[in-house]
């Protein structure tokens, strides 16, 4: 099965990223479809053009339709959906997703899925602070990466054509990860730094400081700007690697605390000199 | 004593702060004299006519017909250059200075001080990850906070010239605290941001995962770029209010982890919604 514009792609969950997907995907030519419990982002996408059909409710007619399913729903909802629904599905189709974590999704989607179908997941690591189909923009795709991450149970021929969908959708970089090495990967650079912005903003009352922040308190808090119900889903779902990376860093900031204390200048200098160093690799990109 | 532009300004210190208050003031009228240890630095600002004078020796001659002077050195440098050369100081001249924390410099400053002349101490909250006369520049007032600190020492007549001082160099809002409101404030919102990107940087070998990153990452990190000479001296020199914040941030790190490790998702969604709700104040501006 290669990419043919004729396919019908049908997106489960029409949100700020199912709504990017539907741009990204209807402007190549893919009849698309959705389905959301929400009836006024159904409407709009579909008075926008932004979707061919669509759902408020889970429709068997569309699902029946579909040679290829999205999940771009709370990572929650895709197992007890496909359990539902599965019985709808044409023959062979492929499944991916959009969510943020994966060991925790892709195993347990796998072993109750119909045994002519393949879920092959995926992570398109782009967002943006708003939600809604109203906001999506597959230009967000553009500058971000897209990870694919395959387990034994998939084929090499989905993995080619999930690797191809990030393409078509634009991203910058396309690469493929398992999904121990994703989470290890995410609950880095994603989960601890919301954590970090979190932490900061909540640690004291500083709503009187508002007029003497300037942009490195900003650039650090930007995130603390965050939809709880997704994020504390995500945190709790990758809860392992997102503890140890929380270790480290609590260990860090206590060892520059204790330099402090000790008035060790060189062991502060040592430490700034590192973060110099190992930010200008970042500086690149 | 008003704002005459015939006045001669000498600013110590000819790096990117000195540098920027050369330019702002001298395109006003002022006449700019500087000295610095770095014979390049006086070589550039008069070739490209950032000053009208300037020395790379402690030049009596200099020092003598200045009406006020600008410290934009490395703080512990302030009190020394001072003791060493006021001998040569005009009487009843001003002086005020760019440093980054006040209570450690100020009170030290002013006890040494000739009794004619005043120390009035101000922090023009602005900056770059880029340093030397060559890159200053003094556009990067105009978005910023600059803060008087008096103490009791000071006249009312010093304090007025001082804000007076901030709005000719073009700064966004200029405001009056004391030291210790000062030093605290900047141990939030200035030192432990940066404490925190230098930990984030340094807490775990995370190069290989510089294609992975997103905007969130190099958000919090960007500060992790960072002068460890200048630095370091600023966090020991407010080295107790640092402390404090840095231990309500552990503090808050570690709750944070505790709700994690307890599933305890309403507290972690509590915690999201408090500092999405602060964060939307730091929106506005």
């Amino acid at each position: 099965m290669g990419w043919i514009t004729k396919q019908n792609i049908l997106i489960v969950g029409l949100g700020l990223m199912g709504g990017g997907y539907a741009r990204g995907l209807k402007r190549i030519g893919y009849h698309i479809m959705a389905i959301d419990t929400n009836a006024e982002s159904i409407r709009y996408a579909l008075e926008n053009e932004i979707i061919d059909e669509g759902s408020a409710e889970t429709n068997p007619q569309l699902i029946r339709k579909a040679d290829v399913v999205v999940f771009a729903v709370y990572p929650h909802l895709i197992k007890p959906w496909i359990e539902q629904n599965q019985q709808y599905f044409k023959y062979g189709i492929r499944i991916t997703d959009v969510t943020g974590v994966k060991s925790c999704i892709v195993y347990d989607v796998q072993s109750i899925l119909r045994e002519d179908v393949e879920f092959i997941a995926a992570h398109p690591m782009a967002g943006r602070e708003v939600y809604g189909v109203q906001n999506s923009d597959d230009g967000i795709f553009h500058n971000a990466n897209y990870i694919v991450t395959p387990t034994e149970k998939n084929t090499e021929n989905a993995i080619q054509w999930c690797k191809d969908l990030g393409r078509l959708l634009g991203f910058r970089r396309v690469s493929v990860l398992t999904p121990e090495e994703h989470d290890d990967m995410i609950g880095f650079v994603s989960q601890l730094t919301h954590v970090i912005a979190v932490a900061l903003m909540d640690c004291s009352d500083n709503t009187h400081l508002v007029d003497y922040t300037g942009d490195s308190f900003r650039d650090l808090t930007r995130i603390a700007n965050i939809n709880e119900k997704m994020w504390s889903e995500l945190f709790l779902m990758n809860k392992q690697p997102l503890l140890e990376q929380m270790d480290n860093f609590i260990n860090e900031m206590n060892t520059l605390k204790e330099m402090l204390e000790k008035d060790d200048k060189q062991g502060l200098c040592e430490k700034m000199i590192l973060s110099t160093k190992r930010r200008a690799l970042f500086n690149k990109k």
